[in-house]
């Protein structure tokens, strides 16, 4: 595609850069932000820098934060003994929407995945052994996703901690609430078999 | 949702305010580019300033440019005697993909349109005229959308213009090239019989 402008050109190409956003949304957006009357591109300008500048990432579970230790880490009113291993930011941020987690995460910065070339060292998991030991954590909830590489992940990390006095669990996988059983996946359905529950009647 | 960080937070309401983009792919966009190890932010940062205070509009056309005025309407190749006007910039690079036209553009900015409060005098209507008259304009095509406003808008400049001595047309329309008949809507198939044209055997 041929720009009317050097300028335009090189926006285009620096929004397009990002994932999920081609050549033509992009285009949309450059000129949408020339044309806007609301100084939305100053604002973006000045939040992009300040994204470079000023955001940290806590020492100890390695959530984006605007401190050296993250809110959720220096909460008083945290469980401090439980850690929930997750792959990125944003499973923290899905769990805090349930409101049914109140103890500290670990964000491992993704799975172990041969073919992608990701190897346990490229991953967040020697500070966790020390947390572990240096925390006195008890429990460690494995939220990883349900794939082969995350299967491969907590099954790496199990070994790795069988010397440490620390209970590991998984979040519990089966049917989803609100799905029809005949378009449950087979293996989704068959392991929420394997791991059916007491039936507790309130 | 709540953030981990009032730095993401408002990284994440500035790409969010743009059209198409939602909090959730903002979100995954900022934590993107904080990850990114090729200074995607940095050049993205770069290129919007540049965008903001290097920007101009062609005086005659109104094309996003670099200069007073745009590389079409300086350039010594074009025909000058012919202007297509259209509603903005994207529907000049689409004309300009088609390497079918060598005349000039002028954009109008939009279409009239009462339901969104937009009139004729917030488009770029009246230097419209004034070029006609000054550059000695011989033909207007009109490649406005085929819909009520902009059959609207090219009724009201038919109007307007009707003194001055140049020929209006629109592109054609009818059915697209590889649509099938009888999936085009009545609308259109039954304007490609009206102006149907004389077959010509090359």
């Amino acid at each position: 595609m041929k720009y009317p402008s050097k300028v335009l050109e090189q926006a285009v190409m620096a929004i397009s850069a990002l994932p999920g956003i081609g050549k033509k949304s992009a285009l949309r957006l450059a000129i949408h932000l020339v044309q806007d009357q609301n100084q939305k591109s100053e604002k973006l300008v000045e939040a992009l820098t300040s994204l470079n500048t000023n955001i940290k990432h806590c020492k100890k579970c390695h959530i984006i934060s605007d401190n050296d230790i993250c809110d959720i880490c220096s909460s008083p009113h945290r469980v401090k003994d439980t850690i929930c291993v997750v792959e990125n930011l944003r499973d923290v941020m899905a769990i805090e929407e349930t409101q049914q987690y109140s103890g500290l995460y670990h964000i491992l910065g993704g799975v172990i995945s041969p073919i992608n070339g990701i190897g346990p060292n490229d991953l967040n998991i020697t500070d966790l052994a020390h947390r572990i030991a240096s925390e006195g954590i008890k429990e460690l909830i494995m939220a990883i996703s349900p794939t082969i590489d995350g299967d491969t992940t907590i099954f790496y990390l199990s070994k790795v901690l069988k010397n440490s006095n620390v209970s590991i669990s998984t979040i519990a996988r089966g049917v989803s609430f609100g799905g029809e059983l005949e378009y449950a996946d087979e293996l989704t359905l068959g392991r929420s078999i394997m791991s059916r529950l007491p039936y507790k009647n309130n």
